[in-house]
Parts: structure tokens; C-alpha cells; sequence
């Protein structure tokens, strides 16, 4: 056995006993938080090591300021495992059932998916907020962060098992593979045999290695070329403040918007209101043809590259559409499937905008920056899903449950 | 453009015309239904075709009987077809909805998947029943069969095509890849841009190899190792009857089972009960040393092999366990998650096995012969997932779907 398949076969026996661990897994988690509080200095004497290589290998600032937990984000991270801890439990929730014309009573009930393996960069807070939505659910994880947070992630995992077990739990049930070398990380994507689902947590490179080279089921998450479409009927005002929203509240995540798409009847009075808004923090605007006609040479022309770019960035792409159908098309054709938004005071374009666009969130008069776990009522999310299987849309703790049936007789055969 | 990245494209653009296609699904298979009828003439002759090469070729005679096609199996086929028009329609359905504090509406519908990719051997029948399901819940779909009965599938999918093109839909939501070497094969599997999900149906070499190959999400579905537990406090004739109908009425399929777990306590009175009944069948028996003191040394003695393997056939493997524990034990390390039964008289110990045994499906003295959508009332199905993402156990229209969110506002910005 390798090192890695020993961790997948402690994270499976772990499993187990959280089938029917039920509140115990409470207990656990307030076990971290207070823990986690407790041993502030000794993460942060962690993390200064993690800090020190950083400046050494040259991370950049913004790398390193990710990298930092001080006193209040390690607060933080407590406050946030209790805000999962007071949050319903997933596993047992009956979904549906009903009795058979033979008498059988089937009953539909969530279970824990089993083992997780999670897969992220240099965020040491990562390391808390994963492991305890999975424990929550039931669930054993594997986490494998990057190199840069190695001593950071030993420490709060080294923590949360003590805390795990001082409540009675397998301290298995959370694991940080602490090779961070390449070879880890395939190791851990093609450890089929133990592994239920994988979840890639970072930016487009990570999601696309991992996409690209597990063997082992993947939740893909956080791509997000997003548009807004502003209908013939927009309230024009509306369309810019939700645009200035979308696009400069901030820039950087998944939610944010990339591109937007205007109705050629609204174009000329819409485009100048929109673009004074967006002056206000100096966003660069990249327009078609009839977009620079409009608001003038100094508008940088769009390529096909612009309408394909998450540029997480203060640019936006713009183009003039001559129907709904063309702005659908658009979507259909560039979109990542994360979130789109019609601006409109017309109904039946409205109905039509969410019947045909095929993303996991569509919008109607509001800012795509609502797709998130915590504003849909969620409670927490693990990550936003682009792909179809599964989940979609912003993950909670039903999306980290799997389901089965138990099915009760007095003898029944067939 | 590859020859698959066409079928793919195409694929791609019917999907979005089935989005909203409504009960123009069902017109289709209304005509499907009947074209295969008015046909049967046709469908007959390319079938004769495979027949003829598969004698050619030395198809054992089972093989020959599956892959034939006579006026019955086709009325069989069509029926089918009209069964599943007759069902509720999953797209559109809505799962859940909130209006959140600053009053935005949000509802989650269930949507269609998109494209699917089916793989299956040699039974033409697959052919339609597949692509009627993924019509139906508003999919495309991409056909792979075996090579052996290419001609039938042809035929059949040309019908099919003719069908769905004379209600006004779109052709190419059922295509058929007409290569039928391995190649094409893993092309599908690696058609990442377009398909959706892969879902494999036929033996265990053909899912294995799609598991282990396949770039796109699949689901994994049919391996069933699957046991019953003879509780302490069991009916004894209860069991037998149990077992005697989950071995006998059907050994080849999935949720027939392969070995018995029998309580020590039990064991003396019930194995020479249970072996009776499995006598009319000349079922052979395989038993740990337990269970050769009880029933005698003629029975074969079972070693690890005989615990993993999904025999598929008349062959029964038998083992005395201490205690309930030691039963769901042996189920963990075994089992491939499809069907598990204890039978008992005990609450308790029936609350404790369908706690905590891990599979699909769970029953209390019930045959694991129940498992399969129509029995459960799903209505049809595709299989029988043993997968614990997206689905578990058999999927019906549901589990071919997705969801999105749709949400409403006026105005609202984050």
C-alpha cells in the first residue's frame, strides 16, 4: 500500500463511523472552533514559516496577504465553523418515499457521500472551511493543499484531529497529505478505490488539471465568464447599476460579470449612462463595431478572444446584439454555464431569458454577484458548480450527501 | 472537425431546441412508437443481417437470442416507447424556491442534462428504450453500440430520426456512431466539449473500461454483489423464501444475490432449510467451514474469491457470522453498494442494518429483486447506478435531468 491509499483506507473506515455519528459531529466541530482559538499563537508561529519561505521564493503580495492568518482570521475561521455546527443536518432527511401496491414501504434518505478529497492552493483557511462542511455532512476527507501553506494546513489539521478524537470521533475523518509534491496530487486523483468524489478548489489551472487527469468522479467548480443582457425594454438606470454591481464589486471572483450584451434599440442611450457608471472605477471597456460607433475610437476593439475571457479584472467586454435570440446565442456559445442576467421590463423576454439560457443561474433585474451559498440561503457553500452532475450552482451541505433507498417488507419476493 | 466532434456539435444544437420543446417530446414518441411498427418489416431484414453475420462469426446461442428482433420484441419495443410518453414530464418541475430578506425569488427547476452519451453491446433493443428516455427528459442523446448489431441499430435509430424530424424536432437528437471500432469508442469517451454524462450499459468489462477511460462524467451502473443477512431472530422460512427468489428467479442480473451471511445462532436450524429450497434449483453452494460442519462436506468450500464475485449464475456463497457486526462488515468489504437485505423480527437490529450498511438500496425482508425502477415506481429506467454522485440506484426521468436557478428581482445589487 502506498501512503496515499493507507490515508484512503483510514478515510473510508472513518466514514463509517460517521454514518451514525449523528450530533456527535456537533461536538466535534465546536471541539475545533474552540481549539482552533485556543492554539492562535501556535498557527500563527506556523504560518510565519509559511510566510518566511513565501517572501523568500518571491510570492507576490497579493499570494502572501492570502497566505496570512493572524488573530482575527483565525477568529474567523472559529466563527465560521460554528455558523456549519448550527446549521441543520443533512444526513437522514427523508426525501421521498411511499408504499407499493405489494406493501413495500420505500423510503428515500440522504447519506453521506463517504470520502472526499479536496484539492486547493495557498489558502490555509481552506483547510478549516472544507474539512468541517465535510464532517458535517458525514463525510471523510482528504485535503491536499498547495506547498506554499504546508506548515499552516499541518498545524490546523493536526488541531482539528486532536479535537476530533477528544469527542470520540476517528481522527481520520480529517487527513492532509502532507507531500505536496506533483506526484501527491495525481496519487490522490486516481485513488479510485477509496475516493467518492473529488472537489478542485482554486483558479482555472488547478480546476483544468485536475478536470483533465482524475480517474476519480470531480465536482467542477468557479469558471465564470458572465454576462448581463440589457433587453430593448431595460429601465436603463436599473441596467447600470446592477452592470457597476456585477462588474466592480469584485472583479476577481467567479460571479463577476465579463461581458455585457445590448439590445441595439437600447444601445444608444443605455451605452453612455452604463460607461459613466463603469468611469468611476476607471473600467476598460473592449466594444464591437457598433459599440465603438457609439461611445467613440477611444472604446478598445473587441476580439474573439475578449468574449472568451474571464478577465477577473476591471475590463469589460461590450457588445450591440440585434435580438434576444443573438444575445442567447452569445451566452450558448461563450458562456462557462456560472451566471447570466436579463435587464428587462418585458415579460415575455424575461420567461424566454430563463427558459433558453442554460447556466446555472439565470437572472432577472438583479446582479449576478448573488450566486453564492450564503445569499441563496444555503447556509455555507463548498463551491459554485459548473458542471451539470450532481450540483449545479452554489454547493451546500445537501450537495456533499448522496442518497439511498431502504426499502422495509414483511417478506415480499418477486 | 472530427467525424464524433460533429455528431457532438449537432448533438450540442438539438439540445437546446429540446429545452423547451414541451409535449412535442411526447408527439415524437408517439411517432417513434408507431414507426417502429410500420417498420418492423425493415427492422427485421437489418436485423437478419446481424443474425447471419453472428452465426458467421460463432455467437454462443444466448448472444444470438438477445441480439434477434422479431414482430413481438419489436410491438415489445414500442410499447415501451408509448409507457414512457405517458409519463410526467421532469423538465420544468420545480424542486424548491425561497424569497430571500431583500426579495429576490429564487426557485430551483429541474432542467434537462443536455447531451448523453450511451455505450451498450449487443441488444438492439437498447437502442430505442435509451434514446426514448433521453428524449423524453429532454435530452440529446449519442448512441454507441456493439459492432454486432450495428445493421439493427442503424435501422432502428434511422426510423427513430425520421420520426422525431416529421413533428418538427430536431434529427440529430438521436444519432447512432456508425463505427463501431474501438476508436470510436474512446473518442466518445473523451468528448469533453460536448457530452454532458457517458452512461454505460452492459457487462462488467464494459463499464470498468468506461470508468477507467473516460474523460466525460460517467455513471457507473449494474455491478451488483449483492447479500442477504439471516438475522439471529429471522423467519427461518421467510429467509428461505427470500433467498430461494433473490438467487433463482433471475441469477444474471444485477440485484440477484451471490452470498448469505447466516447467524451463528441461526445457523443450525435454517442453512439445512435454506439448502432445500435452493436444492430444486441445483443451486451450488459454497460455505465457509461453519457452515461445511452444518450442512456437510459435499458443499464446496469458499475461499476469499468467492466473497468478490458476482457469479451470475445457479452458485450461492454461504457464510456463519458471530454477530450482526461481523455481517456488515463483511458487507463494507465486499459488496459493490447495489442491494443488501437482513431479514429479521428484531426493530432494532433492522434499524442498525439499514444504518449502517452503505448501499443503494436496503431492504428489511424484502428479495433485492425489487430493486429496479419499475418496482420502485420511478416508471422506467436506465439503470441502476452504484455510483453515490448525482444518482443511486435506478435512475429514472429524474436522475437524466439537472437544475438551474432562476432568479428574480428588481433591481437588487449585492
Amino acid at each position: 500500500m502506498t501512503v496515499m491509499e493507507e490515508m484512503g483506507a483510514k478515510a473510508k473506515i472513518a466514514s463509517r463511523c460517521l454514518l451514525t455519528a449523528g450530533e456527535t459531529k456537533n461536538d466535534a466541530l465546536k471541539a475545533i472552533a474552540k481549539a482552533l482559538r485556543d492554539n492562535a499563537d501556535k498557527i500563527m508561529a506556523a504560518n510565519k514559516i509559511d510566510l518566511d519561505n513565501g517572501v523568500q521564493n518571491g510570492l507576490s503580495a497579493a499570494l502572501l496577504d492570502r497566505l496570512k492568518l493572524d488573530r482575527t482570521r483565525i477568529d474567523g475561521i472559529a466563527d465560521g465553523v460554528l455558523e456549519v455546527a448550527a446549521l441543520p443536518d443533512p444526513v437522514g432527511t427523508v426525501i421521498s418515499g411511499s408504499t407499493r401496491p405489494n406493501g413495500l414501504q420505500i423510503t428515500k434518505v440522504r447519506v453521506p457521500l463517504g470520502v472526499i478529497g479536496i484539492i486547493f492552493e495557498a489558502r490555509p483557511n481552506v483547510t478549516a472551511d472544507a474539512a468541517v462542511l465535510c464532517l458535517k455532512s458525514g463525510n471523510a476527507v482528504i485535503l491536499r493543499g498547495g506547498k506554499e501553506a504546508i506548515n499552516s494546513n499541518k498545524c490546523i489539521t493536526s488541531i482539528m484531529q486532536d479535537a476530533i478524537a477528544g469527542v470520540g470521533l476517528d481522527r481520520h475523518a480529517v487527513q492532509l497529505v502532507e507531500d505536496t509534491s506533483r506526484q501527491s496530487s495525481i496519487e490522490l486523483m486516481e485513488l479510485t478505490e477509496y475516493l467518492d468524489v473529488l472537489i478542485p478548489r482554486g483558479g482555472k489551472g488547478l480546476i483544468q488539471a485536475v478536470v483533465k487527469n482524475a480517474k476519480v468522479p470531480v465536482i467542477e467548480t468557479g469558471a465564470g465568464n458572465c454576462h448581463v443582457y440589457v433587453d430593448e425594454s431595460a429601465d436603463i438606470d436599473m441596467a447600470a447599476n446592477i452592470i457597476y454591481n456585477a462588474k466592480t464589486s469584485r472583479p476577481s471572483v467567479c460571479n463577476a460579470i465579463e461581458t455585457i450584451l445590448v439590445h441595439e434599440a437600447a444601445a444608444e442611450k443605455a451605452l453612455p449612462v452604463i460607461k459613466a457608471r463603469l468611469d468611476e472605477k476607471q473600467v476598460e471597456l473592449r466594444g464591437c463595431e457598433k459599440t465603438r460607433a457609439i461611445l467613440g475610437d477611444s472604446i478598445v476593439p473587441a476580439t474573439e478572444s475578449d468574449w472568451e475571457t474571464e478577465y477577473g479584472d476591471y475590463i469589460l467586454a461590450v457588445k450591440v446584439v440585434a435580438s434576444l435570440e443573438e444575445a442567447t446565442e452569445h451566452i450558448a456559445r461563450y458562456s462557462t454555464g456560472h451566471s447570466e442576467c436579463i435587464v428587462t421590463q418585458n415579460y415575455q423576454n424575461a420567461k424566454r431569458f430563463t427558459a433558453t439560457v442554460d447556466s446555472a443561474a439565470v437572472y432577472v433585474n438583479a446582479s449576478t454577484r448573488f450566486t453564492d451559498g450564503g445569499m441563496f440561503g444555503l447556509g455555507a457553500e463548498i463551491g459554485i458548480s459548473t458542471q451539470k452532475l450532481h450540483a449545479r450552482g452554489p454547493m451546500g451541505l445537501n450537495e456533499l450527501t448522496s442518497m439511498k433507498f431502504i426499502i422495509e417488507g414483511d417478506g415480499q419476493i418477486r
